[in-house]
Formats: structure tokens, C-alpha cells, sequence
């Protein structure tokens, strides 16, 4: 212990020149004086190493996650919360994300001139509507059901509206486990039928969060298999947030780094796994939910989680009741801000999605860049970009999209975040998780149908 | 010159000994002597170097061209026709690649259990429907635009069915050239209004191949300002062989290498690329072309192009009246066959690659798969895969696409290369070229809605 030696000898020499009481003293103090000394010098690194932007042993997930906020926000706020359950934290998601390499699809990060222009900003979508399965669902299924495999279960149960259950049942099958599933009796047709094909066992119950919930845990309980929650699970976080991490990641290497990201919010764990993925980053992460169903809006205005009951939308992901416990521990000092989203908006961002982008995103995945184009309708005059982008000079670089201050997507942002006066932020890109893309072969003929006399003006802005 | 002094040492000896009219003779004939030994070695080192493998620096693209047809096919055949003219070769397709990487979308490569259980083989496809533009003429058209712009021209003239004609209306923009484009009376208006959009001058005309080449060459002539060919140029050509070799070094890379690629022909520029992309290797080559616009298949048969009176197709790129001179000069030799489909497989493969793969591509991309699957019809009893299929093991690996011999779709595959008793060919990974994803809102609602009882089936073997 070259320490230890090192102290001896400092202190040896002064020690010897004393003599009687004093020393036996000093001598008796020796330990507890060391002992401070190791504390201080410990005590020393802790504080300097987050700041040099390093981690330490002791910083726990919990003590992390606090640490966000003042980077992001540096809102004082006194929480009466209590204190939050053990949730993931960067590092898991960064775990999560080496894990699921190779496991599943590296889904390409996409961009259309046209989109860029209606909301004038570079606008970075990660097509996670092509993942595995049809949904990012399948990155954090495959990390949890991967796991429970590893701890030696023999099968699986989940709820959902259709995309967690549909990449549980893959899952589960890729690891030879058995699965139970319940969705609701109004699921989308085509989620019924994936999962059933993986070969799953369907339980169809009720509507609501809650009733697919005392199905589910009643099946749970009857088998002895483990429920996954389709968010208030770390890994199901951890797992979502790996393609936050890659888009990030991506935009990076494209010499485009986000300045923004934007998540639709079900339960939230795809969103709380977004604020893990940008916690060492500026990036403002922002949620996008359905009107009627914005219970994490409603839970950031009032510090607390506050269930809603949802409102029909066609967005059929993004309609629990409340947002989860793990989730809501990350998003209520992560997440920048919630963009609600009417049905119309949803309808022509999955149009602007099948037409520019030439992908099919469902509705709860649309809504993403839905609110990505409403956190920018606050400043862009849509007929003039219209107008400037026909034959125009590319816009990416010269229109940025603005957030904050007295815009006019005020009274859809909540966050009380908008409220601290730090002016303006320009966001010259922002990225979008385009969620899922499993929907119904009849929707997609109504939702492409309806309006068509509008696409030609969409038409006009693509190049 | 070592190789001159060794020779002259090799031989001086020998001369030096004798005399008279003998050695007069000898000295006289020296350099004819020399000259056939250099020609020996070199023609030795001609013959070696393909083998092995390398290039020679006297091959000339004509030369490789014909050579590539003896490694595929092994089928003597006495030519009658002309000598063709000077075409592009493998090596302005990697140069081609080279040049556009960066300056293109590199495209990713998509696949889908349900269509590779369909098939009975791993589908590789690359989405050129996300290409730039909205379809891989983008390749090719920058390509010429940008050799047009280095050599001084201030324009350029295209016509097209409407890809080329956006893709060179875009390209020239990027250069800062002035485009005019001539399309069909009949084109789709999305293609018009993209066109438009990039700042072309359009000019509608006639419903022909014929009619619009004769009205963009009296713009040609008055302007000054050279035609780029839709298909009919070596540029176009190889830019558009770079989505193949893509297709093919990504399909190597992640360890399942192609067995067989599928291009669908308008005027076989695709097609042609893919063959020069493929000519190294022992990858057979597919066109598709729509059940009434068969110009290549027939062309193949007779060994000379044969124009058609292309009928009607939702395929709106595919019916050109006639294959290129150039494409198929490479293709009557490089391509191994020809698959016809009709208009209901295309809508099939639409809805497939809409549902299952989640993009879009319009029909004349889709009809790529649209071919894959069909070359596989002759083996694959659709309705025992869908059984097998739900539940089961993953179809990778054990299935495979048999192509040859007396199979079903014997009917529908031309070009004499079944006849040679090589027997089957079994093909465990097909690449597909989905060539592009512009379509009219009204038609994909159509083709959506159309047969959505069917769609059901479809699902049923999803996952």
C-alpha cells in the first residue's frame, strides 16, 4: 500500500519529535485520522470527475438522473415527490444498445428535402417502423425476454395494444419460451395476427390499461411466468431507448447533431429511454401525445403521475391511461416539453411519411413527426415555404425551427419549462423515432383516401 | 529496357558464332524476332490475368463485355448481329459508385420474413424507393448531368415517363443547369409536379417513347443543349448499375452473398448496370418486364431488338416500345433471363412490400418482387407456407428459390438459357432492385383497398 507508506513516512518524522501524553495521542488518533484524510481525497475526485465528464463508482442510477436536470434546465424546484424506484439509468440503455447489435435491425435514419422544408429544419427520422416485428417494441422485448431466458424461465406474459405484445411473442419464440399475450378486444386486426403467428398464446380483454392488466398479472400469477411490462419495465426503457441512441449516434457521424429528439409517448418508455440516450448531451427531448390522451402533459403541469382517460385518437400505441411510475422517475426532470397532436395532424404526417419518405408508419408513430412539424408551426408560414421551396434553393441550413419563448405552439407545450425566461432556442435539426409501422391495410386505404385533393399541394413542395 | 538487354545478352552469344550469309540473315531478322517474342509474352499475360482474376490494360469494354458471357453462361452461339457499339463496362460501374458515394442516399437493404417464407428464399431488397428523388434514375442522372456541367454546358433535355425526368430535373438544379423535360400526356402528376418543383421547364407530349424522343430532340437541337437518354447512355447505364453493386457487396457482407438478382426493364439501363455490376461474379441476372410490354424478352428470343406496342400496365415506368441499343448490347449476353408478370402480382407485390417490408414503392419497383416471386411459383405451394409458416421455424436457410429446368414459370422465362441441360439452379438469396417509389395517392388507395378481403391471408403469415 504505497499510500499508506507514503503517510507513515509524512507523519513518522513529526511523531518521533513528540513525546509523553501528546504522543500516545496522536498515536491512539492515527486510524481515525487516516481515515478522514482517505474520506476528503475521496470525497474530492467524486465532485470533480462528473464535471470533467467521467463517472464514479458510487453514482447510482437514482443520483444520476437528478444530476440531468441542472445540466439541462437548471430549474430549482423543491420535488415532494417520494423518492423514485430503482430505474435505468445511460449506462443501461448504452448496454442495451451493444447487447441488441446485431440482434436486431440497424434501421436507417431517413430524410426528405420536403419534409425539411415544411418545418424548416433538417429533420432526422429514424425509421424504426422497419425494425423486426414492425415497432422498436422489439428492442426492449428482446433485451427483457433475453434475460428472463438467461435466469431460466420457461415462459413469458405481456399486455399491450398490440406492438410490446407482437415483439414479446418474437421474442419469446427466438428464445424458445412460451408466451401469453393480452390485447384489447378493439386491437388492430394485423397485431392480433403477427403475434398469433409467432405462434403466442392471445387472450383478447376489455379496452383499457387496466383490464388487460388484472388479465394479464391473474395469467401471470396461474403460470408462474413473469409479466413484461410495455414500460414500466428498466430493460423495456433501456432496450427503446437503444434507437434513440443510434439516431443520436447517427446524426452525429452525419456531421448533423440533434438539437432536438422527439418521441411519441404511450406509457413513455420509449421517451424516458430517449432522455437516457441524450442525458450526457444540450439535445431537448420532447414527448408527443395524442389530445385526450396526455396524461404525461397533465403529470409534468402537476409534479405528480395524473391518469386521464383517453380519447379516441388513431394513434391506437399512444392511448394508456397513465403514464409509468419508471418512466415518469425519468421524464419529470429529462423530457423538455409534451407537443399535443390532433387526428388531422397525425393523418398528414403518416401521408407526408407514405408519400416524401415513402414509408408506412402507423398513426402512433406519425405523431412523431406530427409533433415535430406543430413545434415548428408556431413560426412557419407553410404556403410561403411552399412558395420559396419551389424551385428555391435547398432549405436545410438557412430556416431553422424554433422552440420556446411566446410562440405559437405555446398552449400545446407543457413542462413549465417555457417559463424560466432563457428566451429562444433555435433547433437547425431534430430527430424523430418513427415508432411503428404495423396498420391496418383499411386504414392506410381511409387515411390515403380522405383528403387527396390536399396532396397536391403536398405534392408541389417535394423535390 | 532490361528485357531488350537480356535478350540482346541471350542471343548475342549464339549470333556472335557465326558468320557469313547466316549471320547477315540473322542480324536482318532481329527485330521482327524480338517483336514476336513480345508479342508472345503479352498475349500470354492477356490470356493469364482475367483468369486470375486482374485486369488487363488492353481490354477493352466490348472486349470485356462479350468475355463476361462465356464465365456466366458457357454457351457458344455465332453472332450475326452487328458489332455493338462502345457501351460502359464493370469498371465504369465501380467508378460510376465511387463518384456518387455522398452525393446519393446510399440505400439500405431491406428483408422480410413473411416475403422471404413467400418466396422460399432469403429476399434481399434494395430500397431505391428512399433513393433521392424517389428512384434510383437519380443514380445515373447525376452522373450525366454532372459530366454535361464539368464540360461546360449550361443545359440539358430528358424525357421520360417521369423518373429520369425528375431525377435529371433535380440533378440539374444541383449543378445549377437549366432542365427541360418532356413527359407523357398521361404521366402521373406526382413525377410532373416533382419536376416542376425542381425548377424544369416541362413539356407535355404524346403518350410514345417515340413521340416524346422526337419532340425532346427538336428542344435539343434548338437550345443546343445535349439529351441525356433515359436509358440509351453509358452514363445512365453505369450510375444506375451502382444500386446493384451496392446490392450485391452489402448482400457479401453480411455473410448471405446473392445467388440471383431481379431488375425490372423499362429500357433495360437498370438491368444492364446490374449485369455489368454481376459480371465478375456467378450471380445470375434477372429482368422483369410487365405481360404485354416485353420488348426485352422478345428481343432475347430473336436475338435482335424487337420493339412491341407496349399495352396497357400499372407499371407506368415499364413500357418503353423498345429496349435500349446500348442496355442490350450487355444484356444478350449478361442477363440470364426474363420474368413476365401481370398486373395483379404487381399490385400483389405492392401491397406486400407496403404491409410486410413497410415502404412504398410504385408499381414499377414493386414489380421486381412481383418477378422474384414468381420465378419461385413454379415450387413453392403458397398455401402450405402459410401453414408451415405461422409458428414454425424460421424459413431462412432451409428453403430455397429454384430457377431452370422444368419448372412452372417455364413459360414465362426467355432468352434460350434454359435449354443448355446446365439443370437447376438452386438460389438461397435473391437481391431485388426496388427501383422507385413515386406514386399518385389515388393509386395507392386503390391498390390498398382493392382485394382487402385478401389481405387477411397476407397477415396470417406475418412476423
Amino acid at each position: 500500500m504505497p499510500v499508506l507508506a507514503l503517510l507513515h513516512r509524512l507523519l513518522a518524522g513529526p511523531v518521533a519529535d513528540l513525546n509523553g501524553p501528546s504522543r500516545a495521542l496522536l498515536v491512539t488518533c492515527y486510524p481515525v485520522l487516516l481515515t478522514a484524510v482517505v474520506l476528503a481525497l475521496s470525497l474530492a475526485v467524486h465532485r470533480a470527475l462528473p464535471a470533467a465528464g467521467g463517472t464514479w463508482l458510487f453514482d447510482l442510477p437514482s443520483r444520476r438522473r437528478r444530476s440531468n436536470t441542472t445540466a439541462i434546465e437548471g430549474e430549482a424546484m423543491a420535488r415532494t415527490d417520494p423518492p423514485a424506484p430503482a430505474g435505468p439509468a445511460r449506462a443501461d440503455v448504452e448496454e442495451a444498445a451493444r447487447w441488441l447489435s446485431g440482434r436486431v435491425v440497424r434501421t436507417p435514419v431517413l430524410r426528405s428535402p420536403a419534409i425539411d422544408r415544411l418545418a424548416g429544419a433538417r429533420v432526422l427520422m429514424k425509421a424504426e417502423n422497419l425494425q423486426a416485428g414492425g415497432s422498436y417494441k422489439m428492442r426492449g422485448a428482446l433485451l427483457a425476454v433475453g434475460r428472463l431466458a438467461a435466469a431460466g424461465h420457461a415462459g413469458v406474459v405481456a399486455q399491450s395494444t398490440g406492438n410490446h405484445a407482437v415483439a414479446v411473442s418474437l421474442a419469446a419464440r427466438g428464445h424458445g419460451l412460451a408466451a401469453t399475450v393480452v390485447l384489447p378486444v378493439d386491437a388492430a386486426a394485423t397485431k392480433v395476427a403477427r403475434a398469433r403467428a409467432a405462434g403466442a398464446h392471445i387472450v383478447l380483454a376489455g379496452t383499457t390499461v387496466e383490464e388487460r392488466l388484472a388479465v394479464a398479472r391473474q395469467l401471470s400469477d396461474a403460470t408462474g411466468h413473469p409479466l413484461i411490462d410495455a414500460y414500466d419495465h428498466p430493460d423495456v426503457i433501456a432496450g427503446q431507448g437503444s434507437a434513440s441512441l443510434e439516431l443520436i449516434a447517427e446524426a452525429e457521424r452525419a456531421g448533423t447533431p440533434l438539437d432536438a429528439l422527439v418521441v411519441p409517448v404511450g406509457g413513455g418508455g420509449g421517451v424516458a429511454g430517449a432522455c437516457l440516450a441524450a442525458s450526457d448531451s444540450a439535445i431537448d427531448v420532447y414527448g408527443v401525445e395524442p389530445v385526450g390522451c396526455d396524461s404525461l402533459a397533465r403529470s409534468l403541469a402537476a409534479g405528480r403521475r395524473v391518469p386521464v382517460v383517453p380519447g379516441p385518437t388513431i394513434a391506437d400505441g399512444l392511448r394508456p391511461s397513465c403514464v409509468g411510475e419508471l418512466p415518469f422517475a425519468v421524464l419529470r426532470d429529462g423530457v423538455r416539453g409534451v407537443v399535443r397532436v390532433d387526428d388531422e395532424e397525425i393523418a398528414e404526417a403518416f401521408r407526408l411519411l407514405l408519400l416524401e419518405l415513402k414509408v408506412l408508419a402507423e398513426p402512433s408513430g406519425a405523431a412523431g413527426l406530427a409533433g415535430a412539424l406543430r413545434l415548428a408551426a408556431g413560426r412557419t408560414d407553410l404556403g410561403r415555404q411552399e412558395t420559396a421551396g419551389a424551385g428555391g434553393p435547398e432549405p436545410a441550413g438557412a430556416a431553422v425551427l424554433e422552440a420556446a419563448g411566446a410562440g405559437g405552439f405555446a398552449p400545446t407545450l407543457v413542462g413549465g419549462l417555457e417559463t424560466t425566461g432563457v428566451g429562444r432556442r433555435r433547433y437547425r435539426t431534430v430527430g424523430v423515432v418513427l415508432t411503428g409501422g404495423n396498420v391496418e391495410a383499411t386504414l392506410v386505404a381511409r387515411l390515403v383516401g380522405e383528403r387527396l385533393a390536399d396532396v397536391t399541394s403536398v405534392e408541389g413542395v417535394a423535390a
